[in-house]
C-alpha cells in the first residue's frame, strides 16, 4: 500500500463558514490560489448553499471563476440541496465548475433533524435527487457527519456509517469523508470504523473529516492512517467547524490543523506532496487573513524535521 | 498487559517552572491536595534546585510539609545535583520527604552542554553522586531529556537513549522518563524507541514524559501506550516547558495536556483510575490560579463519552 497521501485542504470552506467577517472574493481567490500551488490534490473552494443562510458564500460563482486551473489539483464545492447542485452544473456551463462537489448526509437521526432539518428519509431522497442531478459531471464526495458519534446521540453505530456508505456507493459515490463533526472520535473507534469500511465497502475510497474539539484530531489522523486511510481533509490554522457561541457540544470545533498534521506526517516520512518551505508561510498568511493567531504549533515551533526555528 | 495507566501530574513543577509570577505555597498545597484527591497515582511537586535559579521552588520544603500524604499517591521532587539531593533528605529526614525524586540527563552532548552546562562525563558523574545519596531513600526516576530528538543537534540515535536507560538500570533506577523535550518525536519514532527500551532494557518501567510543541503529544501518548507504555507525565492545562522568549524550538512547549489525555485515553476505555467528573473542574481551578485560559479542548467542550456539554 502507498505511503503517499492527498489532503483537501479546507481552509476557504469549512474554515471560513463560520466567520463573522465576511471575507473579500479576491482574498479567498489568493488563498485558493496559494493552497493549489503548494501541492494539495484537493481544495475546498466554496459552497453554493443558499446565500441567505450562508452569506460568506455569496460568491461562489465569482471565486471558482477567479481561481487559476493547475493540473493535478481538483476543487470542491459543497452543495446541500437539488438548488445548489444546479448553481454548480451553472458554473460548469459556463466554465468555471468545481471538479467535484460533496453532498452532506448525517449518521445520526437527531443530527439529521437538527442540522439539515429532515427526516432520514427525507434526506436520502434530497441526496439521491443531488446525485441524479450532478451524476457525470463532477466527481462526486459523499460527507457522512457524526460518524464517529453524535452531540445529540452520543454512540453512532458503525454499523449506520457502513450502511450509509454502501447505499452512496450504490449509487455511485466512491469517495465518501467520514465526519468526525464534534470530535468524538478516538484512536480505536477510527480503527474500526474504518477497518469495517474497507471491509464492507471495498470500492470506496473514504476521507478522513476530522475536528480537533478534544485534542484528539491528529490522534485520529494517525489512526486513520494506520488503518489504510490515505485522504484527510484539514484546514490551515485548525479553523472552521462551529464557534463556541453556536456549537452543538461547547467549545472549539475547528478542523484538524493543516500545518500540524502535515508536520507529524513529513516527520513520519510519509509523502504529503507538499512544499514543506512554504507551509508555515501560508500558516502565517492565513492568520494574517483571519487577523488573528490561529491554532497551529508548528506556526510557532517550526518543522521538527528542520529541528525547530533555531536547529 | 495491563490496561491500566498511572499518571503523574505535573502541574506544580514542570507547570510552574516558568510562570513568571511566584505562586504561593499555599495555592501550590490546595492544588497537589487536588490533584493527589483526584486518583492521580504520582504527582510532581516540586524541585530541590537551587531557588536562586529557580525563585518558584523557594517554598519546596514548605509545600512539601503542607500538603495531605494519601495512601497509593507518591510525591515526587525534581534534583539536579547532590545538594539538591541533600535537601531531599533534610525533608525526609524531618517527616515530610518526597517519596520519589527524579535526576535529570540529557540524551545530547548539545543539550547537556547548554541545558545543564556540563559534559556528559560531568553529567554522569553528577547523576551517580546523586543516585549514590538518595540509594535507598527514595524511589528513584531518571528522566532522560532530548530523547525523540535535541533542539540543538536534531535527531538523537534510539541506542544513545537505550545506552542511558542501560546506565540507569544498572545505577538502581527503574523508573525511567523519556522527554520529548521539545515535542520533536512523531508516532513511529515513539514506537521504536520504546519498543527497542523494552527490549533492551527489560527491567525498568518507562514513562511518557511528552510535550506538546508541535500538536503530536496525544498522538505520541497513543503511539507509546501501543508500544506498551503505562506511565505517562502530563499537566492541567498543557501548562510548563520553556515559554516562548527562551525556548530552544520557538514556540510553546507545554507538557501534553492532562484533561486532554485522560479524556482521549477513558474515550478509548483505558482505566485511568481519576475522577473523571472532576477533571474539567480541576483544570478550570488550574486556569483560575494562572489567570488565564489554559490550552485544554475539553475544558470548553466537555469529555465525548458524556455526549458533551450538550449531550
Amino acid at each position: 500500500m502507498t505511503e503517499k497521501i492527498v489532503l483537501c485542504e479546507c481552509f476557504a470552506r469549512d474554515g471560513l463558514q463560520h466567520e463573522n467577517a465576511l471575507i473579500p472574493a479576491a482574498t479567498k481567490i489568493e488563498a485558493i490560489d496559494r493552497f493549489a500551488s503548494l501541492g494539495f490534490g484537493r481544495v475546498e473552494a466554496t459552497s453554493f448553499t443558499n446565500p441567505k443562510n450562508v452569506p460568506q458564500f455569496a460568491d461562489a460563482t465569482e471565486v471558482l471563476t477567479g481561481i487559476v486551473r493547475r493540473p493535478g489539483v481538483r476543487f470542491k464545492a459543497t452543495c446541500v440541496n437539488p438548488r445548489s447542485v444546479e448553481r454548480a452544473l451553472a458554473a460548469a456551463v459556463a466554465g468555471h465548475g468545481p471538479e467535484e462537489i460533496s453532498v452532506l448526509l448525517s449518521a445520526s437521526e437527531a443530527h439529521t433533524k437538527r442540522n439539515l432539518n429532515r427526516t432520514p428519509a427525507e434526506q436520502w431522497a434530497n441526496v439521491e435527487a443531488m446525485i441524479a442531478a450532478a451524476a457525470g459531471q463532477f466527481v462526486l464526495v459523499g460527507t457522512i457527519s457524526v460518524a464517529l458519534g453524535c452531540p445529540f446521540e452520543g454512540h453512532v453505530d458503525p454499523a449506520v456509517v457502513v450502511a450509509d456508505a454502501e447505499r452512496l456507493a450504490s449509487l455511485g459515490v466512491k469517495l465518501i469523508a467520514i465526519g468526525d463533526t464534534t470530535g468524538m472520535g478516538n484512536p480505536r473507534t477510527v480503527q474500526t470504523l474504518f477497518r469495517r469500511l474497507f471491509d464492507a465497502v471495498p470500492g470506496i475510497t473514504p476521507i478522513a473529516h476530522f475536528h480537533d474539539t478534544r485534542g484528539t484530531a491528529i490522534a485520529n489522523c494517525v489512526a486513520a492512517y494506520e488503518a489504510g486511510v490515505r485522504c484527510f481533509d484539514s484546514a490551515f490554522g485548525g479553523v472552521g467547524g462551529h464557534p463556541v457561541s453556536i456549537s452543538y457540544g461547547g467549545g472549539y470545533t475547528g478542523n484538524v490543523c493543516t500545518e500540524d498534521l502535515v508536520g507529524v506526517f513529513s516527520q513520519m516520512g510519509i509523502d504529503t506532496g507538499l512544499d514543506l518551505g512554504r507551509l508555515i508561510e501560508t500558516a502565517q498568511w492565513c492568520e494574517q487573513v483571519l487577523g488573528r493567531p490561529l491554532r497551529g504549533m508548528v506556526t510557532r515551533s517550526g518543522l521538527a524535521n528542520a529541528g525547530g526555528k533555531h536547529g
